[in-house]
């Protein structure tokens, strides 16, 4: 008989139970064929003695190997291993070619996509410390309290329904929470048959490309314009055309002119804070505007991106709180409020548009996470949400205002930027005859990493010699340190010139 | 002074604590107006006295308000309410529009894709008993043991940086653990650099749709297939081509006389259980299947989405174990073993294609859930997910004998069926004279749901007269009570025929 008692080791110190130690132990033995199908096992009663644990510990390891397949009980009889395995080693179907390796490389021809490379960042140095260009402090995410609802949510008997397949436009729940929280925040006057939850405010963007945009249709950005968004229409198929950005937002007398000698199908707009410039759009363009989309039959992308970010002044209400006619498409998300990571945003729109993007979305990825959908639904009805937002936007603007005095009073000679009136990030014009190129590079020295593709602030090679310097991710020490830095950076460049 | 004591009410019984209880009646009250800017507030300790409760509470709800912006402490002086509010009403920008309604229908062209819209399922009365064509059963997913992972990854301090954003492959532990896996069990020889993980396969396989078949590139299919991936393919702008399936699944001769006049750039295989009709792909085929990839140039998607599930013998290895030549893509998933919701899967292949397909992630939604990601990581770690899998194949396994034993002596008279080596639907063939269109109809006055768009399993009007039923969802008494209905449908056609 197999020696039990001798190779059988359990530990009372480790993680794992005492009986789950055991039936792993007892599996391993099975497939290994130290057990071979039809041995017949000691009773519990043994087993415990010779091991010098409960018996209760042996039956419930022996329940569990009854309830994957390993072992069975034969009334009158005894316990055995099953003679019938569930799990055996695969076949191999060619057995000459299976002891070579796997080629990396691919034998067959698809699209190359070379406007997606841009994106890719250089894997840096952990020690250096890195600006960003506007990212929230995941330090300060409550996720403490989303997995405490996350696990409330588990409990509930009612919602093991979230488990299987649901609705493509998301969680019921969440999207009756949104359409309540964005009518009363936003003004806007939705109803819940024109909303989609995306996975994130990128998810909505790629949505509304795809549609509006094949087959070489025109879209117009601001000049300069974020990147990801740029590559999203060119990928889609789309043509950008770019009007002018100034102190109030993309120059909508421009997009006028434009309108009349070429036929648009979309424009897109970051109203709230223009990206990367941080600018609002005027209240008197956003009407113009509007009135445009009427006009000339074009969709508005309003990607509200930081909505929730604005620190001296009230906001100004979306574009999408006025869209009488039909125009816009309205993009959010909570991936700025809570976490990166939690990807969950909305697309809203006409309900023709919004059950069509919904169709496409099946095929994408099927629908989101309903248990991390109804998670953020509770949140936002509790006030969880609006209560973390509330105290984020605190501490942003004591960073805001510790990061741009600080480069007023110790760099103001290098830099021309306005305090951004929200968003998580200053934009920055290095003055004449300094490049980013050197300050990089001599940066990069001091451990300091200025984002590797800063081009992409100039994706129009306009020349506008700006970046985009996120402050919300650093503490006050934090931004002590990188103005310490870049002080160090010009001092060394012009003790060089 | 504002009469605190009568407009505030505490409830101990509540759910919420006494000190939220407080904050949240303030913040009502600075809101609205009652109290506002500059308004000083009692100390805590008449405040506490007023309302009867300590005077901890008081402080308590007085920090949540400060940390929120709301009020203000200053020195020697007492406590404010903050002369400016963080959220004040947001500004209309055009108050002639505000208070119309918005139109819930586009006033802009878009694409619109006839293909996606017949998936669309017919909305149902719960009450109904659904025929469902091959999906688990929620109600064994193990979502305990989930919930409790993920509570415990997002109690330890280094796992605060997966909230953050990350690699667009997917979280750096599952990566690995999945290569183990999947090396150990399905006989791949991957790197970490092979792999990216997707929200489930339907997304490995829109991405490798959208990277092989833009601009009307051929994609061959078995006749007929799984309906959701056609139309991805559609979508992507490929054309489709079908070759037969046989009890060996699809036909590779005839697809080497179609290769050699027609320019193929890709071939889709359900190899394990092909979808609808659940045959296996023969070892001999696989072979060809892959002397034809080397030969033409073309790629295999894999779709592997139910390889967990096997019953009688052990499966052949997927045909990725044996990609000496870099044509396969493999793309599998866990909604089906762990539960739909759990939308994570994997896409894996070359790399060269694996990177492309990571560049074209990063525009549809960024990247995964890292947290979930991390859970499923050490839950495969810790063998909780090979546990579970072994769990619910046993059960599918008895409910799988139990459907195809009752479907012979009950109702051997009107269906073709083969019993499934795996998976979790038997494909039914209706025998002559009936038809699927009286059945369905007939059925539902029995609140039996067959679903409303089954004639999805012959997209290709072959007129095969089969359907896929799913066993897996249902338990012992459900298969008794669907298939009394069944009867109960025959023995009305038959008395009235």
């Amino acid at each position: 008989m197999f020696p039990f008692k001798n190779n059988i080791i359990l530990t009372r110190t480790a993680n794992r139970t005492l009986y789950l130690q055991l039936s792993d132990q007892l599996i391993r033995y099975i497939k290994s064929g130290k057990l071979p199908p039809a041995t017949k096992l000691p009773g519990s009663r043994k087993l415990a003695e010779d091991l010098m644990i409960h018996r209760k510990t042996v039956i419930a390891a022996y329940d569990e190997l009854i309830s994957q397949g390993w072992i069975e009980t034969i009334p009158a009889k005894g316990t055995f291993v099953t003679s019938t395995l569930p799990i055996i080693n695969p076949k191999d179907f060619d057995k000459k070619t299976s002891i070579r390796n796997t080629k990396n490389k691919s034998s067959f021809s698809y699209d190359i996509r070379p406007h997606l490379k841009r994106e890719l960042n250089k894997n840096t140095s952990k020690k250096n410390v890195r600006i960003e260009d506007g990212v929230p402090d995941h330090r300060l995410a409550p996720i403490d309290e989303i997995a405490k609802v996350y696990r409330n949510i588990t409990k509930k008997h009612h919602h093991r329904q979230l488990l299987t397949y649901g609705s493509v436009y998301g969680n019921y729940d969440l999207r009756m929470a949104l359409v309540t929280y964005l009518n009363q925040t936003r003004g806007l006057r939705i109803t819940i048959d024109q909303i989609l939850i995306t996975r994130g405010s990128q998810m909505g963007i790629y949505l509304a490309s795809q549609l509006l945009l094949r087959n070489r249709k025109r879209i117009v950005v601001g000049s300069t314009n974020y990147m990801t968004a740029d590559n999203t229409f060119t990928d889609a198929g789309g043509i950008i055309e770019q009007v002018p950005v100034d102190q109030n937002g993309i120059n909508t007398i421009v997009l006028e002119e434009l309108c009349k000698i070429k036929e648009i199908n979309a424009v897109y707009v970051t109203s709230h804070h223009h990206h990367p410039t941080t600018v609002t759009l005027s209240a008197k363009r956003r009407m113009h505007l509007l009135q445009l989309a009427k006009k000339y039959n074009f969709a508005v992308i309003e990607d509200d991106y930081d909505y929730d970010f604005h620190y001296n002044n009230s906001p100004i209400l979306p574009l999408a709180s006025n869209d009488i006619n039909g125009n816009v498409i309205y993009i959010g998300g909570f991936t700025k409020i809570i976490a990166p990571a939690m990807r969950i945003g909305y697309l809203i729109g006409p309900k023709d548009f919004v059950d069509e993007a919904a169709d496409l979305r099946r095929i994408i990825d099927r629908q989101g996470d309903q248990l991390l959908e109804q998670t953020l639904a509770q949140m936002i009805k509790t006030g969880d949400v609006q209560r973390h937002c509330n105290k984020v936007l605190k501490i942003y603007k004591q960073r805001r205002d510790l990061f741009c005095a600080l480069m007023k009073n110790k760099l103001g000679d290098y830099f021309d930027f306005e305090i951004p009136k929200g968003g998580m990030a200053v934009w920055v014009k290095l003055k004449k005859p300094y490049d980013w190129d050197t300050i990089s590079k001599i940066a990069l020295e001091q451990s300091l990493e200025i984002t590797p593709n800063w081009k992409r602030y100039d994706n129009d090679n306009s020349g506008h010699n700006g970046i985009r310097i996120g402050f919300a991710t650093m503490n006050e020490e934090e931004i002590q340190n990188v103005i310490e830095k870049l002080v160090e950076v010009f001092y060394s460049i012009d003790k060089n010139s």
